[in-house]
């Protein structure tokens, strides 16, 4: 099945997952306060460890005094497209965790796997929001967690920017080339029936 | 926004976020390949740092010669419920990756989140094509690491479950309660606008 973005997808599956992908050219257009919630709302919903929900967004809008923070934690390459989305995100995830029958917190073993499911999700609301999110592991992961006071309990995970996407029609040919979304490597790479085999 | 399994959304989503949920009462039924596929196909198009696709899939079907394998893995408590689904699955991720401009891999800094986001996916796949996920921490992950030939290169992430769920009207009360979907704490926990506050 082909979506209309070009990309193909070997077996059938909702149109969704191909239609989500992380662009480059943003609007530069604001955010409804009732749409950034209905975008962390899905999030929410994600499935976690003992339902511990690891997840926290911190995050910034677009003419706000706290945009400016946020954008210069992202490395020069990714604040020149990422200027022109809509909200910041950075996305952390608690460490510990309580678990029925222990009296004091234990090490959770999937607080980053976990907080990857809840960005999952608020990137597929982001589409079907008529939005687009782009997550990014380039910005300084130290400095973020200094100008944001992080606790130590929490890991620094990725950056996100979310933003209306210019209609890739109204780019310019050199701009359009670099919107068309990737592809994937087979999946008989990622599956394996039995034991893991090179 | 209310969904017919008793969760309520306190932001407008797509329904199929309140819908997904893990569930512990399977009917024993197999799966088909296709479906099978279409499931894994969601998690392919997952996003993912430098595209670098980090996750890896091992599975094995009911009634196949890996089953008692796979399910062996599990702690007792979850091989009790999970001996009646179609699927095991071991998911796994690479933690080098290659990158543009670097001659040797490098470590990611989001290989276990990209494999979240990959679940994620597969979960929101499963629910859409009839079928239902659960993942756990719960399970030997040494041994699985040593049993399903794990390079160390990869890291260990979760145990799923895939089958089909117990419609809960034809399940007896007291198994019913443990079907409950579970709820989330509330979404002023998990966002922040600016930088981190207790």
């Amino acid at each position: 099945m082909q979506s209309p973005n070009g990309r193909t997808a070997d077996h059938p599956i909702n149109p969704i997952f191909l239609e989500r992908f992380s662009p480059r050219a943003f609007t530069g257009e604001a955010m409804s306060e009732a749409d950034l919630l209905t975008i962390f709302e899905a999030a929410r919903w994600a499935p976690s460890s003992y339902n511990s929900q690891p997840w926290r967004f911190l995050y910034a809008r677009r003419d706000t005094p706290m945009w400016d923070t946020f954008l210069n934690l992202l490395v020069p390459g990714n604040q020149g497209w990422a200027k022109d989305t809509a909200v910041l995100v950075i996305l952390i995830s608690k460490i510990s965790m309580s678990v029925p029958g222990k009296e004091i917190p234990i090490q959770s073993y999937s607080h980053s796997l976990d907080a990857g499911a809840a960005w999952g999700y608020l990137a597929l609301q982001a589409q079907m929001s008529g939005w687009a999110a782009h997550a990014m592991v380039g910005f300084d992961l130290d400095r973020t967690a200094i100008e944001l006071d992080i606790p130590a309990d929490y890991r620094v995970e990725i950056a996100l920017a979310i933003g209306r996407q210019v209609p890739p029609a109204e780019l310019p040919d050199d701009k359009k080339a670099k919107e068309k979304p990737n592809g994937r490597t087979p999946i008989a790479t990622l599956i394996r029936e039995g034991k893991f085999a090179k």
